[in-house]
């Protein structure tokens, strides 16, 4: 079973990857056929599945960052994620139900921290050879699509 | 004894309930004749009791609640919580004294989501038939009164 | 061995005495030959110790609450602090490395709260008579000097 202590860990060491942009390290915290999606609240709520983003494989992660890492330049900002308290949904066989809000917030040089970020996060953790996200739903509050999510969410 | 897992539950559906607006289960967070107050911090330090939201009874949080739904329009915003980590301050017999920040962002369509609740609650939680609160003073930074405040913190 | 529960109990003093501006305790959570430095992201990354603050003892932190206490007048603000998840990054001996996000906010009267720091803190934890920091490094995202950082972080 997967308990509380290794939910914690798995998600200290996913943000601490993104706060850091080790991009290349980020697909492996997803199963092979995961499924991806970051998709805007009214969406959501209204039943469609149009998604800002969406993904069905840890390859085509793997493809998204790829295309980052090539194609971005570094700008100048930060991006640091200040996750909620991570609350245990549901349980079913050996999966479970994450639930949880994101605040996600960006410096610029000289510019005051603003936030980009608001959702919550729909997951489901799955003990792979290790522990990994076989489902990870987005949903932030926004209509609009935040710059942020140039980089994962 | 209330122990630590039982109180992270217990605001781990709270404010669940605030995020999703389900009102209608909020009252029954508190007990019968609990004590509900929303203060500015420069009325709590200098020792006034002058509350911007006062209740002394789950009878008036119903009322409250009640007032809410019938007037209120659904207006095109999110409001999210983000609870800092919670501190036990003192047990006193059976009732835990609970401290912790309150940081509340809010969400208008095709507007970047801003805080707009700031505080510190002052809460005690006390076994009744199950865990409730017998007491939750919000004491939020500002002097303004938060539009937030609509709803309940 | 420090354990989770003593680093937890030990961050929840020690953000609670700089919320409530009680700096006269805020030097006894160091070692008296304490690092104790404030640097933004890029001066760390690039590898200069240039910092914003530094300090080498305890007693030079007591000497900064001195003058802070006796120069600055209580301006009409709060600061309030939430930290992120605490990651125990690795243990050297009875050390042990934690590190964690930092959202600081302001809240001036008569304005909305905002932003006023975002930052990741590397501190190194060890067992003096009581856990004290031998070490807390405050990585700040932004070029700019904070304001909030008239106060300690």
């Amino acid at each position: 079973m997967i308990d509380r202590d290794a939910i914690r860990d798995f998600y200290d060491d996913y943000y601490a990857v993104l706060d850091e942009v080790r991009l290349n390290e980020w697909p492996a915290f997803f199963t092979e056929d995961c499924i991806y999606r970051v998709i805007p609240r009214e969406n959501y709520e209204a039943g469609y599945t149009l998604s800002t983003i969406y993904a069905d494989s840890r390859g085509m992660l793997i493809d998204r960052v790829m295309g980052l890492t090539r194609t971005q330049m570094y700008a100048p900002r930060t991006y640091r994620r200040f996750p909620g308290p991570l609350r245990i949904v549901s349980r079913d066989g050996d999966a479970v139900r994450v639930r949880h809000n994101l605040l996600v917030v960006q410096t610029l040089i000289d510019k005051p921290t603003e936030i980009v970020l608001s959702a919550v996060c729909h997951d489901v953790l799955v003990p792979d050879d290790r522990l990994r996200l076989s489902e990870r739903v987005v949903v932030f509050d926004s209509e609009m699509i935040p710059n942020s999510l140039i980089y994962p969410a």
